[in-house]
């Protein structure tokens, strides 16, 4: 972190506890200089930092001030989950779909939606993309790259694996119909009905709806809320249960958020590698960090070939697209093969679009530009919910991604408000759907990936009611 | 079919039996007037007819001579398969995909392929599509339509069905990855591991490999090379083993190319009805029929929504969009969340470029076009089959589609032909990859959707020697 953030940083954890309100004037660059002991134009950089989140305002002639909107976040959620130790085959119940169907209404206010907002992708860059590949598209190329998919976009994902430092060769990776595909291939390759999978809890519901598809039985390893899956419980659970593969999300996991530092995902790796236990990783998040740097990918540390990396172009760049892909390495020829025989091949078009863009550049001026978006959106989201839920709410603080974890008193019921939210034309994502066995009952998913509005400030009160009320 | 269509079927009748050769003069158009009783405009309907099937050739003030190119066609293949009764869990070994990745390579001749040319396709007018569909697009669309589908695709599809004479809901449509998704898809949420299917013998290999991963078994009833499935047989099947669904191709079916009559197909709807037995119908050919009339759709005879009916775009406008997709009437529902929890959703720009394409007209003139390539094509096909191969090799006469089905002499062995010929460049398919029980050893099914030349030629001919040792 730079020094104009970490004072920046600093600034905003005393506007967040509610030290300096909204209003209050902020130290003048002259005191800020003396009293810190840094430059003036560390000072003025650390301010407009935080004006351009939101947190201060500019006013002519006379300094900064706290924004009004500026609000006290709510305390960190930071306990572990607990789920219970034994293996639990998986049911999804309708209300996922009622979730996943909510999302798909523009009358919805959508705070339960995956996805972002599709407002903050580049869509005339990638119109013209795909214009341009398809006019001198080759027929022939239809037929060559069926699958593992087309060439020119898995050397643009291996170049981007090494611009992050790990080298990754184009021959595997396999494109896929999203991550979502992704890791249905993995499972579909590296299990058989009643093997058992290691997941967080909570998790994302689609690795649940995976292992249903799959007849698996998924273990649910404790999970903390901002540094992810606990590794002694995670050895423990792979020396009781014997498991075929391990689904993590280690970087802004859905619904947590949580990222695992570069050592813990180092050590995550070793002991895998111990036990000898794949980790399928649903990675579609990791561009989207808000930290100067990006977080280390577990591939890095991986040397024996057991992480099978799934991403996608969907959260980052182009959800309409549906590319995603899989660094499968030992299991390229199986996973092509199982891709060959389920959904044959990706969409020609769509993948030379990509792959052009990526080529004619743009693509990191836009991840910028969109993880600030994002960051900002995450403060006022969050200082919503702490002016307008109850008390003893608690709620993540990603460094990433596009989900705030809501943890309400205990006498909250999560399905009720769900319920009674979609009725007022409000989707949020309940917290049962995230766990085999139904917790999380006190807990919602809230998703920042939309722009905030009056209409989204109003539907955080009603739901900050709502929570009020147990629903 | 049309008194010039009679005319000249009865010619070509004459010059695939041997009777009329190479050279020969036709009778001239006075001549035939007086022998057959038809006007002379019928006649040179009849003669224009065979000259663009390439049959005849007409020499300036001499009248129509037999090709030089027309030779005898193979005796027609055409006894049922005899399988086993029983039920048999699915294998797939690497045979299918040696094969298929066979067709990846440029420098293979592939008339092994399950694709045609990806030649014959309109690509500039598929081009200006997309460019255009994806320049207008509202972005909100990408959440709005994600299962099951773009609603403007879904109603073009309803719209080609009502011209087909069947009333299609848009909302009963559900928009795939290709057939081959929707298959899947279809056996994901009707069957569960151990479930007996019933299909035909031979079968295309896709069918058997979503058997096998979806852990069913397959139960192989015998089937006519030209007529398709025998429905006295189904019936004993039924009963016998109490399948959960039958999964049929029965237009222009892969590998046979057969085709039910009309009535045949009522008739088969019916008895599925009686015993309650779902029909999922692999559907893709249907738009490529030779003769005046577009066989009918089985669905013109499902009064209670049995027939699960998949078809794609991928082998009739364009084969690199991996659009398809199926009418599932009572099963949307299901169907619906099943592609939600396995590849969420099809992109946006191959849906509505595909839909804008339709909109704006031309598909039914591109078929009309591409139609008549495929009979000439398979016209001079099966005329070098009748030329190059062993005697006692028969072949299918397909009124539709890309393929023939060539049985070959009892001592030919396709396994060692297909190696063999490989080795020289040149990829077919063959028998045993369309059987759960490896059986048709003496026969290939040879792909005749791309375009005749001297290589191909060459091809067909070190086949035909390949076969006569037999390899």
């Amino acid at each position: 972190m730079k020094l104009y953030e970490t004072l920046a940083a600093d600034i905003a954890a005393s506007i967040y506890s509610g030290v300096l309100r909204a209003g209050e004037k902020l130290p003048s660059v002259r005191e800020a200089t003396a009293h810190r002991g840094v430059s003036a134009s560390t000072v003025f950089q650390a301010y407009y930092l935080l004006e351009a989140q939101g947190l201060v305002r500019a006013r002519d002639r006379s300094g900064y001030y706290v924004a009004h909107g500026a609000r006290a976040l709510p305390p960190e959620a930071d306990t572990p989950s607990q789920p219970t130790e034994d293996a639990a085959s998986v049911t999804i119940n309708d209300l996922v779909f009622e979730v996943l169907e909510s999302t798909m209404r523009r009358d919805v206010v959508q705070l339960g939606s995956a996805f972002p907002s599709p407002l903050l992708f580049p869509h005339d860059r990638l119109s013209q993309s795909i214009s341009s590949a398809t006019r001198h598209l080759d027929p022939l190329t239809i037929l060559d790259e069926l699958a593992p998919g087309h060439t020119g976009l898995r050397r643009q994902i291996a170049l981007r694996y090494l611009a992050s430092g790990v080298h990754v060769d184009t021959d595997d990776i396999v494109i896929t119909n999203g991550a979502l595909e992704a890791l249905n291939l993995c499972l579909g390759v590296m299990t058989q009905p009643g093997d058992k999978i290691l997941i967080e809890t909570p998790t994302f519901y689609a690795a649940l709806q995976a292992l249903e598809t799959h007849h698996l039985e998924a273990v649910e390893v404790p999970t903390h809320p901002r540094e992810g899956i606990q590794l002694d419980a995670l050895e423990q659970a792979i020396k009781r249960h014997q498991p075929k593969a391990c689904c993590l999300m280690t970087t802004f996991q859905n619904p947590l958020g949580s990222l695992m530092s570069d050592e813990k995902k180092q050590a995550l790796v070793e002991l895998l590698t111990r036990y000898n236990i794949p980790l399928i990783e649903d990675d579609v998040y990791n561009e989207l960090y808000f930290d100067s740097h990006r977080p280390a990918l577990t591939k890095r540390f991986d040397n024996s070939g057991i992480v099978m990396h799934c991403s996608s172009f969907s959260k980052t760049l182009a959800p309409g697209y549906r590319i995603g892909w899989v660094v499968a390495e030992r299991y390229t020829r199986a996973i092509t093969r199982r891709k060959l025989t389920t959904t044959l091949a990706c969409p020609i078009p769509t993948q030379i679009a990509i792959a052009h863009y990526l080529e004619k550049g743009g693509y990191d001026k836009h991840l910028r530009h969109l993880r600030k978006t994002l960051q900002t959106q995450q403060t006022q989201f969050a200082q919503a919910i702490g002016h307008y839920f109850p008390p003893g709410t608690r709620a993540t603080r990603p460094k990433g991604g596009y989900f705030l974890w809501v943890e309400l008193p205990l006498n909250a019921n999560a399905l009720h408000i769900h319920q009674h939210a979609l009725s007022l034309g409000i989707s949020v994502a309940p917290g049962p759907i995230f766990s085999a066995k139904q917790s999380f009952q006190n807990c919602l998913r809230l998703n920042y990936g939309h722009s905030w509005d009056d209409r989204t400030e109003a539907a955080v009160a009603t739901l900050g009611k709502l929570s009020a009320m147990g629903a």
